[in-house]
């Protein structure tokens, strides 16, 4: 059976997962791109921008297993755009015209739109669906690889809450943002559903796995 | 000139420094004794309940700190006492006839009431101080030596937010308590007055210090 992977998604230490004041400038809004610094050190990180050199060590161990084994992700709509993206009919995310994606990839949105096809193999698939039915259309177009929940922290808060995740990879930022999207609020106890390791990193942030225990 | 420090105050993954429902009977709320497991495998922790044995790795090394170079303790009404305690003429705190302190300890209440001189050095001072006072009162009596904030949760946040901490050591602990009384709130951008390390212990708590950086 394929899994349901979150990876390197990255809180700050008061548990934000993006900052406040989301925009098509600012995707994450006043948190910039403090949550992400620990990536763009990395070999991984800096091949995404072109760039050589990078470490080689935990941080980006973690990160090379972006597309290992993965055959699909589900992102959430303040993922994929800036609020009120679904008024621009031509906007196609972030990521360019080739998106690192390579796999198809299910937008959870209440303003579904026909799929978009990109460039190297990405193909945006926009549904009005609970979690489990987002996880079902997921498994189908993954040719039995594993499923990538993309993040935001609100639909990986909501894919917790409804027991889905099967293996977590979050990583703690040491800062304090203070304020925007909280990862963790209504998942009092949910620590018991889960074998749990951390290790911190040279570069200051501590990785947290979250394999669901037996049973679960 | 002596130190601010805090010393293994102890949050949940969500960011808790104790839970909802403080009472007589559940000191830390709904919490229990899940933020504070990690203390009592170690020898440190045995000890104090008058067992042998016990880890001697990094928690226990953190702990041993505990009364190191400490001359005096601050810590805020809730944790002396029970919501309330300070109706009850008789309360002493949670700690026995020999509380662990042995120094003075400046208890901040709108409640005053005269010096309780326990067994063993310990000295309970009630004042309705403002941090700065209560540092000021604190150091005069620490002999020198360094003084230790106690907490809880809401009495670092209120020495942070003015300021007045120099080192830190925070304990995270891989629950989510989903309610009670958060640490980090209203500290915004604070890790920039700080240099923080992190590391990762086989208990599953996570150490990290703050060493409050040069010119701040």
């Amino acid at each position: 059976m394929s899994l349901v992977r979150v990876q390197h998604v990255t809180i700050s230490l008061d548990g934000f997962g993006t900052g406040e004041g989301q925009s098509l400038e600012a995707p994450f809004g006043h948190a910039g791109e403090r949550l992400h610094e620990w990536m763009f050190n990395t070999q991984w990180g800096r091949r995404m921008i072109g760039q050589p050199g990078g470490t080689s060590g935990i941080d980006d161990t973690f990160l090379r297993l972006f597309d290992k084994g993965i055959g699909a992700e589900i992102m959430g709509a303040n993922k994929y755009g800036y609020p009120g993206w679904y008024k621009d009919p031509a906007w196609k995310g972030w990521w360019g015209p080739n998106p690192v994606f390579h796999t198809p990839v299910f937008v959870l949105t209440h303003h579904t739109r026909a799929p978009i096809e990109m460039e190297g193999g990405t193909t945006f698939h926009f549904i009005n669906a609970s979690p489990a039915e987002a996880v079902e259309a997921a498994r189908k177009a993954a040719g039995g690889q594993d499923i990538r929940l993309g993040g935001g922290p609100t639909m990986i808060r909501e894919f917790l809450q409804a027991g889905l995740v099967d293996h977590m990879h979050i990583v703690v930022a040491p800062i304090l943002l203070g304020r925007g999207v909280r990862l963790w609020d209504g998942l009092e106890g949910m620590e018991k559903n889960f074998r749990i390791e951390s290790v911190s990193s040279p570069s200051g942030v501590t990785h947290m796995t979250f394999t669901r225990a037996p049973g679960h």
